[in-house]
């Protein structure tokens, strides 16, 4: 098999799933009126394999045999940089919306190629392989399910109330498991052609059950994905130029009691590699997610400049200063993003991984700033963010000629300019597609504690706090005469 | 007259005032789907007078003759702490939205009446007076349009392309003005009785047609009220617990050439008074805006206690730590707004206002904070805001089960209290009513910069900069050798 | 007796009290070269109370005694605020060090009596009240050592490998106690007359030996104070314009076995009343603390702007936004501290202490925003602060007219008026006197951390927490389709 | 010639220059006793050079001749890394403080050579050229005299009260120029070989007689180094580890009718160069600084990781949320400094530069988080910074055995141990020598909103500014259905 068309892969969907939204069975996802919307914001993923700009970016030839460049191993600094550039322009086409219909999936195989390449027992790593290969081959659109629902946060798997508050093996059989329990977040799922389970953190000795990571296709009996309806009103594409058009679709992903076979198993009972594995996979996926943040950073910076303009404050110095808090946050994200790839280490498997240190001070800094961004934005804009008119009002004669004579920006710049902009923004800030890139800057891909959390253990872990504690104890004892004493 | 009840508040708004929505002429408020919502709000104001609970608080009882107490002249601190306290308690009602059907009109009432009085002319003054009882007596709703649409912002009204883009008298007659021009975000303006213009800014000696103030009814031929459909999604009251019931208005207004009777002309032609107007507005407004906002951020903080405790985080030294700053963020603004109160400066009108670098202190300390108080409710709330099921999700069988079992918090806390407490953070934060407040805490009362202005040019005015000014020269001089020289 | 005057003040420190400085035994303290400005500076409060413009503030008369404001029980928020006044007066007098050689007496005072007034065995209350007493009538001054040295600081006092690392009872005798220990950051104390002794922190049950409070005068045999040598530099007056005439001692205070007799022992295995003493008097201390803050937070900003004009830039916008920061900064901690004061609550034995919460809401204010308002006094200043000439520069020929030409500011400033405020700024910000500032800020009145833990300690207390809570909840649930299911 | 040895360097100085210190002529630099402990601060540049550790690093071979690396051009990224490497050492030696004594010369120089290879007159660039060679084949030592003393900050240098305020050529003869100023901030001038004189500012066309960069050796006549006696106390090795042994000099550098000879003019009256030279002079000296920031920061780190462990307090959770602030920090200068020399841009010359926008954003973030970064160390650190005891309490029995007992840390930890380290942070944070660290975080190498300045002027010239207004553009108007109208 070879590369995907948008055609294939949306008839791929119509595959029986069991999707649920606002109290309904969806019969068919890609008709559906708001998943279908995200199928056809996932394609744009296979268009691009398609389309003459973004080819040589998209596609990668090995062995006279073409891929999605997704799929694409790393096995170098560079291979991270084309990887960061192709989800980059993935997300620019996608209107700031990360496609996510394989960085997740990828992202999970790596982790899994990379954690399985260590154990002893060689059959996991040969059965990812395998699947990674017949992902790879099929052109797979993959979720990925992490985040269990967790009941009580403090408490661990084991010692909750209900003991299925954590996914978890329930059966075991000759030809494979039965696992039950929810994952929360599962994005993409309604519109993926499989599922990747992975734990969401570590495990203790008497968690074996709770070790578990497989992958089944999205229509396997007994899994049932619960669409989240938000994000779902009525959109105008004037209003809404963004979400209007572009979608990604959250679920509660249960499972009922899955048969998982075994060729799909690829954790089962490995209470010590449960938490390499979902740190693994969380440090592909940062990566991931500061790479299709910086269209979202360079939209807010764009738009920012573009609204000053419009309103003819360019030059007051309250803007500059703004726009330069702006373009420091958005470039020092950049910054730290390509160092991350360039300061790539080594993992099993011949892969490498981005550095960790530099990705989890990425992603906190794009996580930490990002409230204050959308503030400095808003603030340029002007409170017509939530006071404007809509569509109709601009096909209504009686109304038209006001908005034309009176929503004007500096000369030169038209009410319609000046309203497109301020459709954007608002779009982008001040709506629930705002709302959800607001929430998903501080929860996806890990909280920003988590974060904070692996900046530390990274920088111990590399030697730097080595390093900085000998250097300040140097410095310290050099001259003291009373240590001498 | 005296009080009036809900009914013929509702009832009064039927008067063929011409609102436009969606590119169509509403034939009636009151019954509209989304400006009958904003009507609903606005009738917490009457129904808190006849409430037993607030009826000592909302009625002011004087000369054997009740009113409003939103229309008490200030006289000392007290008159401001009670009406500080009212509007929180109302505020409190709308579920953190300000009800603003009084607060605004008398906050510009009081404004119209200090600066009149100063005046060589007393006719002024005399029309204000006589337009203040009138409201008082008949306990009228008032909108306030203040903002211009400004066109190029760094550009004064007569400089502007289109001399309409801010509010300017067209022709005089002896019987009144007829004005010309556009106001944007006037609050409430739909289902208000009358509306009060002000300019926007300070004018210079060539601006006397830009520097006017009156007010019209809402209905007066040539009013036209551009409402905004932000925020006017379907909304369940499951999910948008605040916005399902909860709505303000916002219009473009036009005057389309409208007539003013010169009974209702408060300034015309004064230049010099045109900025004293707007500034003692604003200094007015923004103490309403402190008030109003106390029950946002208590809401804020209870919701961060309240889902901090069902998910099981309480302890967490972050969680704690973020708690911490929110409630310094909270009590901090309700400090500032009490000291306002009592360093009320002295007026014309033998009437008191909220000390004006307290209030911009109180205003600006809230304003640049909210954005990052959100970040921290909804951190510790969790990515399920945004991925989280809808109302109907909960009323279906076959998906309700999951929810209630899945969805849980720490031992002792259902699904359905988690899930309720999640719901109204999604709706105060990460929604279109969210982003309402968002866009309100920069934009509304004035902009982040013109708060900051007046605590300059207030520490300035109150002798606050002279008196450190000569306490660092002192200190600095006392003993320096060579200034002796 | 009576006020003391300055004269009585140095003669009674002259009472062979055993004080190390930089490993030698000080002889007489009031002709040491660095503890003798130490008293000289504490003698402005003596000098005050004789001083026509601060009697009144200075001086209280009751029963036609007069006594210093210091020991004012305050009984209201009145008292509260003239309390206030007068540490601010006093400290304005020490070019912005506080003099505290009676503030942090009466505010230990002041706790011992609300702390001792609800014991069951009302000697220890008799006790305090006739120390205070003798305090009061022998116009004294007092230093309070509270802060052990703790050693493991994660440890308990019984828990460490030396007992001794916690003040402690060693030996009880029928006439009195011993103890043993060493208390640091004593201030003031090789120039008070007695020094108080108080817990630093609560006790178990098991600490009965470490729940210790006493007086002891200064030179009582075995108390010996090693003073700090921080700061002890050369002093020139016009480089150092507060540092050369203005300082405060610091010492580690060592009990070797140290007699106290029981009429100064206040509390002795009480282990329940150790943790609320140790709070009682940081609130009280922390309203000194934040008294004592004013002075230098409003020469910081008259330093800004003064500096900032004779460098010819107050109209940058960057430089307008700076000064208003440290406006805001300051006077946000002016409000908070009146506020704390007004809103007083009620203690044991008639007296008021400031609101635990407000007070700590502005102590948490100030300690944060001090290294900020540093940076931005610093900036507005120039890089000269530590590349400027020295004294000697000024009385050479050759070196004055340079500085005289070279050093002018815009026009009208001449380089001496310009010099003089940059030395003040550095020796305010960038000297050893602006370090001791600056470690104070964070470190004096309790850690950053413990004001942070008493903002929520407090506001859960005073049923603020409660209220929100019950906000959030009422609004959350009012319209929630499925709780009611 | 070749690299010189200290002896050489320290002998180069004997040289009669004129500096003046604390009103007196200093007859020798190298004896004096603050002055020469700069020399013995500045030596350890050319010992690097002797010592095998750096050799590799310090020195240069081309063509078969040694010289410093310091003097060599950057030609692309990997020379540009290995200078901040170079640098970093060396400041690492100085024990945080950088020797500059080449560092900020070769800056100059390089600056030098890449604005005069754009002249159409090749003498300029060649004088420069056989300037370098000399300065690099006699391994020189180099100020650099940029910042003109100003005098009001917001007139041009035309239009000052006095022309002189800002450095001007007073007179031009066939043989060379006279000129007549004063330079601020010249560091290491006192003991440097020569002075770079380079303009501050771009000029306008009539200031072309402001328009001049030359050198001239440090003891030409006229040229009086009137140095700045900051930081001049009595050093005790124990208490100021670093600043009892190093030490820079900063001077006020007076031309009074200074002589230059026409093969050391480089600049003269090309009121559009000098601008450009101002600039480009910057953003070399600006890497330097980012360059030599780095073992600041490190020690910074260290010393808090150190002293957080010797106090027991490691594992308290606000102690590992400063740590990591504090990690984030530095490694985020250091990111953005490898970056920026790895985005190096092409010069005239055949040079490299290092990326103007990058090297912005990371000086920027240095300065502006510095004084927040001393708070976390200070506050981890504890307030006996300001409290403690001096070396020579450490030397006598009867105060050392209560210093041993008393200030020791966790178990393992001694008294010695602790406040070594303790004396470190001291010197580090809390000094003079702390002071002038936090001065130049601000001020050296240009001020904070010069560096803003420049983000936004590189993200402009780099062509960011208009990808992302592209971006912005593309995205608001792909579904606009009113633009289309």
């Amino acid at each position: 098999m070879a590369l995907r068309t948008v055609a294939e892969y949306v008839e791929s969907l119509r595959d029986d799933r069991e999707v649920w939204f606002r109290g309904e069975r969806v019969p068919d996802v890609t008709s559906h009126p708001v998943i279908g919307k995200a199928v056809r914001h996932a394609s744009i993923d296979f268009q691009m394999a398609e389309d003459e700009t973004y080819r040589e970016l998209a596609v990668v030839t090995e062995n006279e045999k073409e891929y999605s460049r997704y799929y694409k191993i790393p096995q170098n600094a560079e291979d991270l940089l084309l990887r960061s550039r192709l989800i980059e322009a993935a997300t620019a086409e996608g209107d700031t919306l990360v496609v996510l219909i394989k960085e997740i999936g990828t992202d999970a195989l790596f982790a899994l190629l990379a954690v399985t390449a260590g154990m002893n027992d060689p059959v996991y790593h040969q059965r990812v392989r395998a699947y990674y290969a017949y992902c790879r081959d099929n052109d797979l659109s993959l979720a990925t399910a992490q985040t269990d629902v967790k009941g009580d946060r403090v408490k661990r798997p084991s010692e909750q109330a209900d003991p299925d508050l954590y996914l978890r093996v329930v059966e075991r059989r000759s030809d494979g498991i039965v696992v039950r329990g929810a994952k929360i977040h599962t994005s993409v799922a309604p519109n993926a052609n499989d599922i990747i389970v992975l734990p969401t953190r570590a495990m203790g000795a008497q968690e074996a059950d709770w070790s578990v990571a497989f992958a089944v296709p999205a229509n396997t009996p007994g899994v049932k994905l619960l669409a989240s309806p938000f994000g779902d009103g009525k959109s105008r594409p004037g209003e809404q130029p963004i979400s209007a058009r572009h979608k990604m679709m959250e679920t509660m992903t249960v499972f009922d009691d899955v048969f998982v076979p075994n060729e799909r198993i690829f954790l089962d009972g490995d209470t010590a590699l449960a938490g390499a594995l979902a740190l693994t996979f969380v440090e592909y996926h940062r990566f991931t997610a500061v790479s299709y943040k910086l269209p979202l950073v360079d939209a807010i910076v764009g738009a920012a400049v573009t609204i000053a303009d419009y309103n003819g404050i360019m030059k007051a110095s309250h803007v500059r200063e703004k726009l330069i808090k702006l373009i420091a946050y958005a470039e020092t994200l950049r910054a730290l993003t390509q160092t991350a790839a360039k300061r790539c280490v080594a993992k099993a498997n011949g892969q490498v991984a981005p550095d960790p240190m530099t990705v989890n001070l990425a992603k906190s800094h794009f996580a930490h700033g990002y409230h204050e961004a959308v503030q400095h934005l808003q603030e340029l804009a002007g409170g017509i963010l939530v006071t404007g008119p809509g569509d109709e009002d601009w096909t209504t004669e009686e109304t038209r000629r006001y908005l034309q004579k009176y929503l004007v920006g500096r000369q030169g710049v038209s009410a319609e300019q000046r309203m497109a902009m301020m459709n954007f923004i608002r779009d982008l800030t001040a709506s629930e597609y705002g709302a959800y890139q607001e929430v998903l800057a501080i929860h996806a891909e890990g909280s920003l504690e988590a974060e904070k959390l692996q900046i530390i253990r990274s920088y111990q872990a590399n030697g730097s706090a080595e390093r900085v504690v000998a250097l300040a104890r140097k410095m310290a004892t050099r001259q003291s005469t009373f240590t001498a004493a």
